[in-house]
């Protein structure tokens, strides 16, 4: 069976989860530890990151973009990236927006500071990182609701990889009770929508010692 | 004609330059300071960010891995991202380990400090910023070293994307004279091979006032 190493609260690696579930494509997880993986894993991805997805005959895919376009062109099926240039280029600027953008902006500062850290024992929070994300992330929740008044879903009128990666930051800050969904209404409908498909169901049962996600984070009616 | 918005000392900007030229797809650049930038810029692209490659019928393609990703599928001609599934991976691997991991550990401490907040007037350097870039870009040559040496190109047989992102950021540092060559033999004999293909050329004339690059910047035997 092909394996992924992920983290529960790693963006990228839930990107590659919601990837290969959308696809249907079956999978097993394992959960790595990367501040204490040794050669082994580092042979597998040389960044010492998650996720990595490993196919049963051995192909290692480190990255959660990286398996975004990997599955694309390994796997038949329907399309995550879009049919026409234009799609495709906005779903890719999309991509890059959450997994560079935001994650520098907003998940760093609080998955990294508040979630990283303490699982790994590496560091003390840092008050002025954990203030400039939620500073951000009101304009990053801004910029998805009103992506998602003016289209069917973020990228354009069809669901595509910029839904998932969006979907995969905000599910993990939503774990950690990080976003106020009241100030968000465009974006709380879309991604009520997204986190009601079958894709989302795994994630939702993530757990994780020492940390209980808020109610409504199960919730789809939240 | 198509014009490519680009700044002369953005990686990301020159990983465009350098994989339209190896395509010898003709463009013209215009400078675009983003901190300037007003609402027709972030028309084309909302990150605020160079480059922007619009084509002359009006499709607009923001980003440097973007643009690699649209020129592979909308132009005819050899490919930069590898023919197999593993080729291609590891292009895609090593395109965002220099565009995610390179720029955070040190483009953005090196560039970002010294040379952005220069021309924009935004700041002053940080010098705890610098020595991190430092101290990264040893880890960093030896790992192109070690890349270099054990392959014809950085990743793999042929010459792709993986060498245009690495070179692109490294020539950025390069024109500020914080590459010491003598220290990484390997990483120096393929950079001399990407600075001599044609590709190269106009980068190795760029010009910024209040920066004089070292003599060996041009040079194709330094």
């Amino acid at each position: 069976m092909r394996i992924l190493y992920h983290l529960p609260l790693s963006p990228q690696s839930r990107l590659a989860r919601l990837s290969l579930s959308e696809r249907r494509i079956p999978f097993e997880t394992r959960v790595e530890n990367v501040w204490e993986s040794g050669e082994d894993f580092l042979a597998l991805n040389p960044a010492r990151e998650v996720p990595v997805l490993v196919e049963e005959y051995g192909l290692a895919v480190p990255g959660g973009s990286v398996i975004a376009e990997y599955l694309e062109e390994a796997y038949t099926g329907a399309t995550l990236l879009g049919h026409t240039l234009e799609e495709r280029i906005e779903t890719r600027r999309l991509l890059n927006w959450f997994d560079v953008k935001f994650h520098n902006e907003v998940s760093r500062n609080l998955l990294g500071e508040k979630v990283d850290k303490r699982i790994s024992g590496r560091g003390t929070p840092d008050g002025t990182a954990i203030r400039a994300g939620y500073a951000n992330l009101r304009f990053h929740l801004d910029y998805i609701g009103w992506l998602s008044e003016t289209r069917a879903w973020l990228g354009g009128a069809q669901l595509t990889y910029a839904d998932l990666a969006a979907a995969a930051h905000l599910s993990c800050l939503d774990f950690i009770g990080d976003i106020d969904w009241s100030r968000a209404p465009f974006a709380k409908d879309w991604y009520a929508r997204v986190k009601s498909r079958p894709s989302f169901r795994a994630l939702l049962h993530d757990k994780l010692p020492g940390f209980t996600p808020p109610p409504y984070y199960m919730d789809l009616d939240f």
